[in-house]
């Protein structure tokens, strides 16, 4: 049986760093932002646009932003929406073939059939806006805690659309999810040895 | 600073199992059943009526059952179950004096300014019945698979409408607790020494 681990995260809450230390705990692949660059090669779009897409729910955006009707372009969007879902699906199922934690994009929803374990990270917004100036970059580093909190609340808002429109199901609802970790003010590297244990014996009674 | 970790779980969800194991394994005091105990002794009302009202929510009930206005009873039952849940908060806060594990009577949101590891407990259905088919005592080894559902639903019912009600918070919703941990077919004392040790580590970190 594969080690599949597929972790999502609240924006800010540390969930890819556990995704890191928990690959480097097991000993297995580690895929994040690796996934746009495969399903850009697939589809045939720019990184940039397939992020969008996949990643901060800009789907809705883009039906108000053409010019032309709403009908006319929710058809064409929902066209390039799902040409891009359907190659990141197939490129999550190609990299499950080995040990692996995959960080996001849907992957405990596209690989549900091969049961793997699915963990979900979260903090208080507090913690969020805090780990998130700790990691700005560029124009990032001049924004003020409600612009982050505001750029925050958006990139979950469409992660959770994207999760509900396409697959169902209800982003971050706990019965999604085998482990729920709550980072607020906590110690990624030191907790994260301890879900890796937890991991580890949850496929030993597999 | 005192180590109190409380347990929040759904009805067959084996978080009494994992509050035991963790007091054993963090070598601390257990407390469960026995609050009930120290409840009716404080506000003069029997066990089993206490359980029944911080234990399965029956308060609603009780609006209906006595045979006069609703509101009349309403007023009655509310302020007994004010009395009782007065005597509860008490006798919560001289427990938590010591480090110790408590399992479910909204303890985590009783404690709340003392800041306590607020774990919850959840499962699958069809894992809940099982595990309480295995633990059946008495009548309950008559009840089918869909009686037993019932209860389990309707006692889980009970619980988020006293912790809504009382509490103004959302039972089993992430955002209330530290580390959700889901035991559909899990070995809870293959998995129990993890989340002890992550409770450890979180501590260490405070």
């Amino acid at each position: 049986m594969k080690k599949n681990i597929t972790v999502g995260r609240e924006f800010g809450s540390g969930g890819r760093e556990i995704g890191k230390r928990l690959a480097e705990e097991l000993g297995v692949n580690y895929y994040d932002k690796e996934i746009i660059t495969r399903v850009a090669e697939k589809s045939d779009f720019s990184e940039g646009f397939v992020e969008k897409i996949i990643e901060d729910g800009a789907m809705q955006r883009n039906f108000l932003s053409f010019g032309h009707s709403f009908s006319e372009y929710r058809c064409a969007t929902t066209g390039i929406t799902e040409k891009i879902l359907r190659a990141q699906k197939e490129v999550i199922e190609s990299l499950a073939e080995t040990d692996c934690v995959i960080v996001g994009r849907c992957a405990d929803l596209i690989l549900s059939e091969k049961r793997p374990f699915r963990l979900f990270v979260y903090a208080d917004e507090q913690s969020k806006v805090k780990r998130c100036r700790l990691y700005a970059e560029g124009e990032e580093k001049n924004l003020s805690d409600k612009q982050l909190l505001k750029k925050i609340r958006a990139i979950d808002k469409g992660r959770k659309k994207l999760y509900g429109l396409f697959y169902g199901k209800e982003w971050g609802n706990r019965e999604n999810y085998d482990l729920c970790v709550n980072t607020s003010n906590a110690d990624i590297s030191s907790l994260a040895p301890c879900v890796a244990e937890y991991v580890r014996r949850w496929y030993e009674n597999k």
